[in-house]
């Protein structure tokens, strides 16, 4: 697979000398404020400045970390006329940025139009997933169509049948919701062994964001849908792979979304623009892109896409079908795999978690393959079927250390070890992998994909 | 100005039959939920399909609201393999929204290194700003610095000064939080009379986004700030135009930060990357961007760019200074300046409400210029400092109307008509003007910029 540079994060620190203090931490304090011990250690952490700073002027040196010495000033930014505005009318990220990249597993499927690309997690900060890397999984390539020439039809059993326009539909009321999408076949890698090297390809099949458009609800409502016969939605794409999925109508009518929009703007193309279904929760292949028709039903459809993939064979033999939420999960995404930590001392290690069933009640977090755990710190709002962020305190005494991170959702469910989902599905499973992931990190700093039990 | 293209997702509304039915819409309703009368209205508003929708089939031809015939198969992109995943490692947006960009006002400024790009607002949805079309105001022109050069200096008042590298900030405890930031200018050319045509440069230097950073007062903490003798702080940027701020103590150990990351990922060059200030409800030249140095100190610094810039000459003859907060207010996006509306019927009229003093607790809209007022349906999570989308029903009928909608926070502070502010502060102001945002819809469609009282 294309191997990406060590992250220029943690990449970047330069060697420290010899002196650092090592120091047991407190307990976890959970809220951002700072006691004494961490403090203390947090000074004595970091080398401190010398040099001429005076109150109120310019610093010209100053001495860094490393005891190099640093011009604050004569840079060629200060000395300058910078760009204009709009030099960009639509801007990009920057260009030390340009490693940030959502990448193909290259191999992993036959045609790179029916594959994935997977977001770089490890590059993420808080809940919002950067459009731009937004991950990819398409069954017949993507395209960037015509608004002007997309419809959306409601048909089946409704009084009144029923063909929108894009501007149809975007003058409907509209909701805005942020919500994560995860593939069902996320982590499927790694069910039968540490298959890939670093987040990005072990859970890189997810994304979150604000999500715009019309309740699923308010169409049926208004064509009309018989919802004493009509029991399923058969959602179709207009890609060349034509995907259909069965939505339960109970979903459909509770939270299931029409939209437009993502993270403030139109739907990118390779996220379904203009039209795409939202079903919070509930894996991402049901959330069909270049979404122009909506039926309803008193079957499950059985679709190719539900009757033949996405079903998982069970050590029984048996098939298990129409597993569509997306189980309490989460993952350090700093320091991951692929990472080195240059550095003995302290770190924010921080991570993802993410329930289909509602919100994410705690996170914990151990730093010695599961033996003993700390809660970590939960980012606000958090927010039912999105991603919540966790971030948690870790001081690195240089020695051997494996990190995991064990989510538990609000209905009182906590993520299992792969060794327990595995009893239970064997090894040859394919998708809702929603294991605890382990990172290791060896005494020269670098950071690899392991699995613990 | 540059004029932009009328909104293609009114624009494009086709000239519908005159046989539209106009219904007074019952009072607002709260929830998301449909009521008789309004389901009725929408379900007649448009055109019901015929042709031959067969349960379980593709279909091949229907009738648009118009009654031309749509082909909904047989499109080049449902017959043809797409374009592969990673075709883009980092994504953009549709050929079709080519339209929806940043945009200077030619001639506000007599250099565009020191100048605004106005953000889009009547192209987003929810409350993320999409990080390309955040606005943009620089003094000396904008820079993608090199973050390996970076450094951030605290200094002044403390027990040890410090200087940290950007690995050194970002192994720091960090937090994610949504914010809005607006330029203390937004809105600053309506004080006399109606300046701009559309809602862009009325409202667009505003934008809001997940910010993700170290707490100021982790960074005052591990140097030992005095927090008995210092009082205020001096924020200055790393760009020509070096960029000084002073900040309230107990402000900057509320809730500022020191940021790296927007929606997700590091900032962008025109945003400040790799380092900014945010100042949650504050104007936004308090963001330092490209941060280099924190001062601790005692007095107010009285920098240029708050004793001579950044003041507001009142009609009594004395300036305003340091008037940092930025109060309640909100606007309508859509329908809004420059846009025209085709159809009579039913529209979702909708737009952004915010207040730098915490939530906003209600929004108003009114369709006859102020006389009658209906309440409007807030979008959730709503998070203090932060922007919260609104959305009303309305039904156009075809005669004249006059839209505003006025906002509520938490403090119970109404937004202003111009006339109250104008009575306070004359209309030689430049600075803070929140006042309610009137348009006009004429029988044609097209809507303007006009001022009410």
């Amino acid at each position: 697979m294309t191997t990406e540079k060590k992250s220029i994060r943690f990449g970047r620190l330069r060697r420290a000398p010899e002196n650092f203090v090592t120091q047991d931490l407190a307990d976890q304090v959970y809220q951002h404020g700072m006691d004494e011990t961490r403090r203390g250690f947090l000074r004595k952490s970091f080398v401190t400045a010398l040099g001429a700073a005076t109150a109120g002027g310019a610093v010209s040196q100053a001495l860094a970390a490393d005891g190099e010495k640093v011009i604050l000033d004569k840079l060629p930014w200060q000395m300058t006329l910078g760009q204009p505005v709009a030099a960009r009318p639509y801007g990009m990220p920057s260009q030390w940025e340009a490693n940030l990249q959502r990448r193909e597993s290259p191999g992993l499927t036959r045609v790179s139009a029916a594959s994935v690309a997977f977001a770089p997690l490890q590059g993420f900060f808080g809940i919002i997933t950067p459009n731009g890397l937004h991950f990819e999984r398409h069954h017949q390539g993507w395209y960037d169509i015509d608004p002007a020439q997309h419809r959306l039809m409601i048909n089946g059993m409704v009084k009144q049948e029923m063909v929108f326009t894009m501007d149809d539909l975007m003058r409907l009321p509209s909701v805005s919701r942020i919500h994560f999408i995860e593939c069902g076949a996320n982590t499927g890698l790694e069910w039968g062994n540490v298959a890939v090297p670093s987040v990005q390809y072990t859970h890189g099949m997810l994304s979150c964001c604000e999500f715009t458009g019309v309740l699923l609800s308010t169409l049926l409502d208004m064509s009309g849908a018989d919802l004493k016969k009509g029991k399923y939605i058969l959602a179709e794409g207009g890609d060349g792979s034509g995907m259909t999925r069965t939505i339960p109508m109970d979903a459909a009518l509770k939270d299931v979304m029409v939209c437009w929009a993502m993270n403030g703007e139109m739907l990118r193309p390779e996220n379904g623009y203009p039209l795409r279904l939202v079903v919070p929760g509930v894996q991402g292949v049901s959330w069909v892109k270049w979404l122009r028709r909506i039926e309803v039903g008193d079957m499950p459809y059985a679709t190719k896409d539900e009757a033949v993939h996405y079903i998982d064979l069970l050590p029984n033999g048996l098939h298990r079908q129409y597993t569509t939420i997306q189980e309490c999960k989460s993952v350090i995404t700093t320091p991951s795999g692929g990472q080195q930590l240059l550095d003995k001392g302290f770190y924010n290690v921080s991570g993802m978690a993410w329930s289909g069933r509602g919100k994410i009640r705690r996170v914990d977090v151990s730093f010695d393959g599961g033996n003993n755990w700390r809660t970590a710190r939960l980012e606000t709002p958090i927010l039912s079927k999105a991603i919540t962020r966790f971030n948690i305190d870790w001081n690195w005494d240089g020695a051997p250390a494996i990190l995991m991170s064990r989510a538990i959702d609000d209905t009182g469910y906590v993520q299992p070890m792969i060794k327990q989902l595995r009893e239970v599905r064997g090894t040859r499973s394919i998708y809702h992998n929603n294991a605890i992931q382990a990172w290791k990190v060896d005494p020269n700093g670098e950071v690899s994909n392991v699995q613990v039990g």
